[in-house]
């Protein structure tokens, strides 16, 4: 009955949750997309901070991958413990609530927040820019391509989707196979040029060295690389959702996950380095991804390379999409504790949290519009929630071994406690690395966020506090109501509103204001069938009142009649029965109700405790 | 309580429309700004199709004025008869459903319509023109500066303008008053330099003659000019307005309207000939209108031109302003007739009719967009409504003459004949000469309006054959339903709630979904405050039943509890009470409520006629 219908379809009707029990293999693209996606932006993220230094720039890259993979090798041992300690689930809000408190755990939330908001804009953002790699003419519409995807990615996930696991499956699965495949080509022809290969689409001229190489540069770059750590938390929090051995098999899966993510990584350096690739200008005339360079010199510009530059495209977009499904889940939970306004605890129509997908939508477009759609602006922001989010999880789990004190705890806290180290490490270089280009966005989303956390749940207190009751009802004395039921002719619906008044109440009465040529005839058509039949059955008669309105209004005089009403009878409480006619098709809803409507929304904002409306529906058709 | 409330103001209280009795020299700016203002388009729109002509279009600018001034004078006559005929206002939609009948009526409102959503576009349209003219720089952003009018316009209409005299009088008279100075100063220096005056701002050089003239150009330029008439039927719509006498009264109102407007038009004709203006084109670079041109040659560009520039625009907004005073009232009385949806007839928040202006608005706006915001592109639509309407008017009025046979009829028929005729033959002019340039929008729109008319018709017909009943009420057996209250705890809310189920049913069930720590006390604040009371007051206490809902959803177990209830007592209604918290500040909306109003919704989505819904308000604050 709305025009949502046509665009986020027909309400669904309800049905359990389907609790499919899933393996490795089927582990792997579900929860190891967005992680092995962030290949795809990482690696570019950090070499084009080396752009400044031309074509010296890719000497440095291999230390940083260095650190970089320790960096993720660490964080995998610290998240195979999470999962062991977490069976039904420890994302970073539930380990920092459990572990370290409220506070925390409304900063972790936050930090989050702002990692599902960047991952919807990065994955969006990095998959155009593969297309625009692929297409140069496409450039000049970076932003509005990002935009269209986001609103395509909103839709379906207003529509709801099932998360089924093909269509993660073959994306992924041709994503991670297209890029070894092509790493291990690399290697081949490096090994046959004895390590100098000739690119076979030829590489954009490297650019002038305009500054020299500094270790703030380095740090930068490195900080910009983390970025390919994001998602890497995404197996923890479902090990739920893994068939029994459920530990066991998610930390299997992660370890695949985790080993595939390192030898893309390895291999992307490598042959970066030694093709002499240069990141090209984020955003300018000319760009062109690493990926894309990459494969063409490789394999050239055929059809292997547009098979590529589509899985990337598609494998980003369902990376943006992950977060389409996490965002609204943590809003919800967040929401559970107080903290964010309830709406976001509830299921709209389609089985979907509405709200968090709206919200979610307007603020990565927000970014996205802001930032032109170019990844290279937007890593700055990422990389500071996500490794927030990691330090806070790693510290949570820190206490959580302190406080159970099993066997080998110490060993276990060491473990956890480094990664917690490292990655709180990460987040300071980022932030100081970064704070100019944009960190400070998320530096001021964060508190911010929280101080919204706080009012909101003050609110709920308040309001908890204000309503709250000690004192028994009152069973005595409690007289019925006078029904009160606008009527404009004799009708099947004034005929059922009727009646249902003369079921809660003896005194009824009927207004009718007269704006046509109605009103003489329902005089009549009232005595022949309201009036006799209930004196027919000996019972008192509802009384029909007659209104005017030279203005041909009809809200005001019956507002305003209700609102006399009862202020003469102060002790009393009203009913008012509003008829509706429930239709069928959405475009009908514009003919009718929009009367109801107001008239219950007038009443609800001029009226007081002892007005009551009614809605007394009337269905055109057949119903159960 | 809505975001909406910062925008288009809180709700107003009713209070009667003022009914300010209005003489001659009030009623000219109210009733004549929307006509004055044609002389700053229209003029100009039938000379930019001399363009081809180069210098020599000058020329035929003179009998084309005479042409135009000539059916003006026609027209004049005409409603000056209109006038005496309907002192309660004889718009062409009143005049032709009296005379003409149901269909006439109906093409009578489409082209009407169509009338009011040009003269919104156009009086937007040229306003900006006359800025640009002035502030050239501008010229670039015409399109997005028409837009930001009409939204600042539909803004000031949704919040609702009391149409205050002295906001249309100085600015009308202000404009009127330059422009006539304008005229007798240029005949002025025409005389003194002997027929020869040098413009002071130097005039733009003359386009090369790229067309022979030709009867077909120049039957153009008179359909284009045309719409200099716009606007002139308003006094006849507002007769009710004026101070007695009336008639009398609106009569010379008309009479000093037409007067200033036939002298402009006339002045300005004579003026632009004797300095040789030739139009420039519009939206291109170095376009000026008309009357700045004329102006600039006379003032140059001083202080009194700026200050005429901007009376232009302030004038021209106005007349747009006008639409969107007369655009809903049209609706309204059409929907009034069943042939729109209803809620164009209902006032909203503000006292004002928000879908019509919405509407309006949202066509204006196309428009707009489409047309880049061009006047010259807009005027071919424009003339074929307003001219139309003029000529059911008029038809309409020989009719009236026919039916009532008064003294003089044959007289009176005449005039309004030949006004009938003049302007019918100027409709099939404008449609010949302007079919491609835009006529046919207008010739699509009509028809289609008229087909939702009937459509909308038709529908409300279906509907009220459909509910129409001779059944009598069941006076007899009408037992009382059993209520069901969503519950989550004990509090004044649920208190409220449970009294008013008590009061009009024996029968009350709360219902209880079982999602947090809730549970337990409410089991034991239920026995405390509501079950106990109802013992000691020897009556049937109310049942508590506690749902479990292991996802944590309430509303989906809620509305499965009622429906098997429903399905389990097939005689019986059920009224389900659900409580509302009503907070004073519109943000506090996104607070609550949600789930009320999503539960209201499945129930009328998935219920039945049995199934009715309560809103019980518990208001925060004190309430009389």
């Amino acid at each position: 009955m709305n025009i949502l219908d046509l665009v986020v379809g027909k309400p669904i009707k309800t049905s359990d949750e389907r609790a499919e029990q899933i393996g490795v293999s089927k582990g792997i693209p579900i929860f190891g997309l967005d992680a092995l996606s962030s290949a795809a932006y990482g690696p570019e993220a950090g070499l084009s901070l080396l752009i400044p230094l031309g074509i010296l720039g890719v000497r440095y890259l291999i230390p940083i991958s260095v650190a970089i993979i320790t960096l993720l090798v660490i964080v995998y041992f610290s998240y195979r413990q999470t999962i062991a300690a977490y069976p039904n689930g420890g994302g970073s809000y539930t380990v920092a609530r459990f572990n370290l408190g409220a506070r925390a755990s409304l900063l972790a939330a936050a930090a989050l927040l702002a990692d599902y908001i960047l991952t919807a804009a990065v994955g969006i953002s990095a998959g155009v820019g593969a297309l625009v790699s692929a297409v140069p003419s496409l450039l000049p519409h970076t932003t509005s391509m990002c935009v269209g995807i986001l609103i395509l990615i909103t839709i379906i996930n207003l529509r709801g989707v099932r998360e089924a696991g093909v269509v993660f499956a073959v994306p992924t699965y041709l994503f991670v196979g297209t890029l070894l495949i092509t790493i291990a080509a690399g290697i081949l022809r490096v090994l046959l040029s004895h390590g100098h290969p000739t690119p076979i689409a030829a590489l954009p001229p490297p650019p002038p060295m305009t500054e020299a190489v500094s270790y703030w540069l380095l740090l930068k770059a490195f900080a910009s690389g983390c970025t390919a750590l994001t998602g890497v938390e995404a197996v923890s929090n479902g090990v739920k959702a893994f068939r029994k051995p459920a530990v066991k098999n998610a930390q299997r899966t992660l370890t695949v996950i985790i080993f595939i993510l390192t030898v893309m990584l390895a291999g992307i350096s490598y042959l970066v380095k030694v093709y002499g690739i240069v990141a090209t200008d984020p955003g300018q005339p000319g760009y062109q991804s690493l990926l894309s360079m990459l494969i063409g010199s490789v394999f050239g510009k055929g059809v292997f390379y547009y098979l590529t530059i589509a899985s990337i495209l598609i494998v980003l977009s369902l990376s943006a999409n992950t977060a389409f499904a996490d965002f609204p889940r943590l809003c919800r939970a967040i929401a559970q504790n107080d903290y964010l306004p309830h709406v976001f605890s509830y299921r709209g129509r389609r089985l979907v949290y509405t709200y968090g997908i709206v919200v979610l939508a307007l603020l990565c477009g927000g970014l996205l519009i802001s930032f032109g759609g170019v990844t290279d602006r937007l890593i700055p922001l990422y990389a500071v929630g996500a490794f927030l989010a990691f330090t806070l999880s790693q510290a949570g789990m820190v206490a959580h071994w302190r406080k159970h004190r099993g066997p080998h705890w110490l060993k276990s806290a060491l473990v956890n406690g480094l990664g917690a180290f490292v990655t709180g490490i990460t987040v300071i270089v980022v932030l100081v690395a970064k704070f100019v280009e944009g960190a400070w966005i998320t530096v001021i989303f964060i508190p911010f966020t929280i101080f919204i956390f706080i009012v909101v749940r003050r609110h709920y207190h308040n309001i908890k506090v204000l309503t709250t009751s000690r004192v028994p009802v009152r069973a005595k004395l409690l007289s019925p109501p006078i029904a009160v039921i606008p009527i404009d002719r004799w009708s099947k619906i004034s005929c059922q509103a009727i009646e249902f008044a003369s079921r809660i109440s003896p005194q009824v009465i009927a207004i009718h204001v007269e704006i046509g040529e109605y009103s003489e005839l329902l005089r009549a058509d009232w005595d022949r069938y309201v009036d006799q039949p209930f004196r027919d059955a000996g019972k008192e008669p509802p009384k029909l009142k007659v209104l005017s309105s030279p203005y041909r209004f009809v809200i005001i005089p019956t507002v305003q009649f209700i609102l006399d009403l009862s202020k003469k009878h102060p002790s009393r409480t009203i009913v008012v029965v509003i008829p509706e006619l429930i239709e069928s098709k959405w475009y009908e809803y514009f003919f009718h109700n929009q009367r109801a409507r107001l008239l219950e929304w007038v009443l609800i904002a001029k009226g007081n405790e002892r007005i009551f409306t009614v809605n007394a529906p009337w269905y055109i058709g057949e119903r159960s």
